[in-house]
Formats: structure tokens, sequence, C-alpha cells
């Protein structure tokens, strides 16, 4: 690592502790480093409050003349919520900007950087660039493509099986893969499920405080920032007095119109049923980013809806919790996905196996 | 590491180089060492060759005097093929005997040690035991239990699947895993399968040494100790004319009697078959490791023989091949295995999961 790398990781890492609180808004880092010597550090924690970019330039104060700024991200050129931190940056009479990635916003998208670069501002860009674009993987395809980044979560035994055939199921994997489970959902924008699962599984999709893991300042930021939780329930088979209606911020993706019983925080799309009888996912996906600005979808389903965003080729990641045990060839299946000759085989990359508790998590990427 | 026990792992890589060929024989390996420089070392190849301590001893001549020799096997006590290793330490007036683990042989059992001791050489025993009985868990147990270990390969998709519902199955793991294959074959004393697997996939079950990715010495020791290929064909359905056949030392497991037109190194076994029809495997590992000597049996078989050989809890070790691919729901399950509450579910440890070129090897071991 030379030292731009160097001082980028620093301003990546503290980038980092937005993860579970910036949405819709993308984690963004940045350091302020004169003779060598940090001088101011900050990171964008949540919509509406400051940018990183001026949290770093308050705490380097008067040091910030003709010194570097290392940002995750282009500095914003647009009156937001907040003013454009490329204009602070200049005010500040910064001597270089060292940047990760271009902001995929359209609203900035190169604007940021040519407005340093006329105020005479040296401007180097794409240092640490993937590791910049996978910390906002989700914020980016929704600016690029308009959907969200989605992550399939599974629980399965060693021999890809995820419940008896009783649908019994409890306790296949262990508490730290819960733990997990409950940080991949404060990381996301939404959470999304099928009626079974909220039916059988009385699943309610929140997340819990003391399954987090975080320090005091990562939960408090976590539960400030609600995911929304999303159901489909095409037919109308789940009762509202069911747990997943007992939380706020929820939303029900029906074929029927929206009931009258609905309370404040509980949402509802109408999309139309395709001839099979199942809601379009890609139509769906649209909706939740352009309505609801998702930018990190965490799928956390059955079989039917997991096997149909599999189908759909809808997903960007697996994250699959593997306990090792054996269920047996009776047991459910991980996916509902009825492929016929190995040419179907749908091919994964796997980049890491790593243990987690006693059980281990697998992250695949369908090959492209 | 302490000094005793980084001169018996030097010990324990020497033995590890007998890993393909020793059969029936334990791998052992030995160093000898006179003012903390090595003088001679040794590997036991093939029966009937010379032990270790012969090699180690040869080599270190009157260097051995007053020496400490690490052996990662209590040294023989009796006359076999060769004089006794204890008898040949004494007479070199070594100093010192560093072993690994007492020899569970019922014939040595402790009775080198002693017999060192009474010619009144220090013997440490114990160091670096673990790794010692790991590179030697077959000939243990067949000692031990007078049954082999019992390694159970599989290959599978990420989804726990090993062929379409057809059987089609050609390429689900590539190249390296097929080589990791080949040397676990190589180094087992015997591989066994079923009748459908020799039928249906004309299974040969051969050591193939342009895929083992060894050196020329362990490919050539490899190949001069070829495994017992044990097919278990107990009904008679598998016609003498398969590839199977076709090659030096099988032996065939039948509840029929020996046919009259095998060829020399073609094996038969008459075992009964039980009420459901099928032969008892305990009986039958018991007589491998009988009648065959067989340490370590590698089981390469489908879903019905890996799961019978599971379900009656004969497995020591999975060593499962997983592909990064989805095969999905319709697909062959990994074992069959009908199971009906979680409370059947069969716990393993994961011990490993490492990368096989674009798959993943997972070694479990069954609970306890």
């Amino acid at each position: 690592m030379n030292n731009h790398q160097l001082w980028m990781s620093k301003a990546l890492q503290l980038a980092r502790q937005g993860i579970y609180s910036t949405h819709p808004n993308p984690r963004v880092g940045c350091v302020i480093v004169a003779d060598n010597q940090l001088v101011g550090q900050g990171w964008h924690q949540k919509t509406g409050g400051p940018h990183a970019e001026v949290f770093a330039l308050r705490e380097a104060a008067e040091k910030a003349k003709g010194a570097t700024a290392y940002v995750t991200l282009e500095p914003c050129s647009y009156f937001g919520r907040t003013p454009p931190c490329a204009d602070a940056l200049i005010n500040a009479d910064i001597g270089k900007v060292v940047i990760a990635m271009q902001d995929p916003n359209p609203q900035v998208a190169g604007k940021g950087i040519a407005k340093l670069h006329a105020a005479g501002i040296e401007v180097i860009c794409g240092v640490l660039e993937q590791e910049a674009e996978t910390l906002n993987k989700g914020f980016i395809k929704r600016m690029r493509f308009g959907l969200p980044y989605v992550t399939v979560k599974l629980a399965m035994s060693l021999d890809g099986r995820t419940a008896m055939y009783s649908g019994e199921s409890q306790w296949i994997t262990g508490a730290a893969a819960r733990s997990e489970v409950q940080r991949l959902r404060a990381q996301s924008s939404a959470i999304i499920t099928g009626a079974d699962t909220v039916i059988f599984d009385n699943a309610k999709l929140t997340v819990r405080a003391e399954e987090l893991g975080l320090n005091n300042t990562l939960t408090d930021l976590a539960l400030k920032r609600v995911p929304l939780r999303v159901l489909i329930d095409s037919k109308g088979r789940v009762s509202f007095d069911k747990a997943f209606y007992q939380y706020p911020y929820s939303l029900t993706v029906s074929s029927l119109p929206k009931p009258e019983l609905l309370k404040d925080e509980q949402y509802w799309m109408q999309l139309p049923c395709n001839q099979q009888g199942y809601i379009d996912l890609q139509e769906l996906l649209k909706k939740l980013a352009k309505d609801y600005a998702v930018n990190e979808l965490l799928v956390e389903a059955g079989a039917t809806l997991a096997g149909a965003f599999t189908q759909a080729k809808l997903v960007d990641e697996y994250q699959i919790f593997m306990a090792s045990k054996l269920l047996g060839s009776s047991a459910r299946p991980l996916l509902d996905l009825p492929l016929q000759s190995m040419s179907e085989a749908i091919s994964l990359d796997i980049k890491d196996i790593i243990a987690v508790g006693d059980d281990w998590l697998i992250k695949a990427y369908p090959q492209q």
C-alpha cells in the first residue's frame, strides 16, 4: 500500500461506521492530512446530518489550508439538505483532494471533481476504488440501474436443507449466525419475505438491539434508522394480527387494493399478478428503489420466494449460513428451483467461506 | 514449539512421505540428532522394506552413539519381516529416544519402550502425539478396534445435490478436486463402491498416475502399492465385462457364492444379506480389517451406500467437495437419509473448509 492508499483505507474505515444508519445516503468517510499527520476526520452518520467532509474540516480548522483531503466518494456539488461539500473544501483552501470513486448520483457524477479542478485544486480519483464500491454497492446500483442490490440470506444444513419435511426448522444455526443475520438486517434498507414465512414461522424481521453485538454508538444509530420490512402477500392471506404487523414501518405488496384499517407507517403497494399468479419481482424492485429509495434489499424468505428471485436472475449476492448438520433426503430444499439438465445449473463464484460460531458463512455471487 | 517438538515435526514430515505406500504398515519417520545437528534421517517406504530407524541409524553411523533419536511411533520390539528396531537403537548405543506415540499394535504396545528402558536409555513419549495419531488414523483404528477408518468422499453442489434427477452428473467439480480425489484413493488401503456406481457411471476406482499431481518418487511408490477396489454387488447385478473388472486387485462382496471365472487378483467375499436385503456393513468392515488388513477405507459411492454407512454410524470422516453451482430442487440428494424430525439430525464437526481449484473441500467428522 502506498501513502494515498493508507490514508484512504483510514477514510474507508470511518465510512464503514455509517453502514447501519446512512440510508438512503451512501456511507462516506473523510480524513484530512497535513505534513503526513492526521488533522481532521469525519464520517456521514445519517441523512440530514453533516457530510463526512464537514466533520473533518471542522476538526482540521486552520490546518486544512494546503492540506490533502481523502474522501471515499466524490464530494457533492449541489445544494441538497446540506450545502455542497466541494465548496466547503474550496473555502477551506484545501491543497489536494484524493477520491476513491466518482459519485454515481447523476446530480453529482463528475461535477464535484470539475468544481475542485476549476478552483485550481489537484484531484486524484480511483484510490481503493473497489473497496469504496463494495461499501456502497446498494447506493451505486440504485443510482446506476434504478434497482436495489439484492442479497439473499439462507440458512441450510451441510446437505443443503432448510427444514424437515414437516416444516420443523428451529435452531439450524447457532447464536453467532443469528447475530450476524441481525447485522445484515440492520445494514439493509429493506428486508423482504413471503406470506408463508409470516404465517408459519411468525417472522417479524425486526432488528433486536440485544442480538446486534455492536457497541452503544452503533447500536443507537442502527435502532434509529429502522429498515423497511416488506411482505409479499399477493392474495391477502396474512391476517393483520400477526406479529409482523405489530412493529412500525412495514410495506405489504399485494394484488389487492389497500385496506382501510392500516395504521401509520403500514404502507401498501398494489401490483398486478402475472399469469402464474405471482407478483413481478423486477417491477417490485424498481418501485422499491424509486418510491422507498431502497439501496440494499435483504431477502429472508422460504424456498419459494428465494427460488423465484434466483430463477428471475435478480440476485446480486447469496449469504448462506451452513450448519454442521445433516438433515437428510426427506428434508426441504434450499431453493424451489426445478432444473432438468446440467446445462441449466446456475454457476456462482464463492468468494469466501468463514466460520461464524459453530456455523459457516458462504458468500456467493452469480457469475456474469 | 520446543526443541523436541521441532525435531519430531521433522520426523513426522519424513513419515508423511510414506502415506501412499506403507499399507498395511503404519507411516513412520525417524531423525537422529547429535549436538542439535541432524545426523541421520529415514522413513518407512513399504512393507518388507527397512523401518525408519534403520535408515536413520545407517546414515548416522558412528554419530548415533549418545545421540537422540526422534521416532514418530514406538520402535518395534519383535521379529517381524525385519529385526526389532528397539534392538537396533540399543546396539547403536543411542543416548535418548523421543517417541510421538506408543504403538497400538498389541505385539508392541509398550514393549519397545520397556526394552529401551531396560537398556538404560532415557525415553520420552507423547511429543506431538496428536499429529502422529492423525497420520496413522487407519492403522490405529484397525489395531485398537479391528475396524478400518472410514472416509466418505462426496461431491455436491452448493445446494447439496450430486446429480440431476436423470442421473446426469458430469463435471460437478473441477480438475483440482479430481486430482485431490486421486490422492485420497492412493493413500487408502481400499476403496469401496456399490453396484449402481459401477453399472451406471462405469466407475473403475483406479489410481491414475497423470492425475496424482505428485513428484516421480511418490508417484512410483503410489503406483507400486495398488489399493484394493471393493464392489458391493449383493445380488450379482454387475457383469464381469465392466471396466471395474479390467484392472487387477478387486474384491467383490456378494451374497452369492464365488463364481468360477474369476481371474488372478479378483477376490470374492460371500456375506449374507440382512432382512432388508443388504450386506451387513459392520460385518464387512471387520472382515476387510482382518482378511485384507484395511487401515483406511474410502467410500466412493452413490447416495444409497454412502447414506447406509451414515445411518449405520460407521463413518469416521466426510470429505465433501462442494462446487459453486446450484443444481436445484429436483436434483438428487447428497445421501439417502430419510430423517423425520430435527432430533434425528446428524451433527458433525466441520474442521476445515479449503479452496481446491474452483471448488471447496469440507472436512467433517461425526460428533461423538
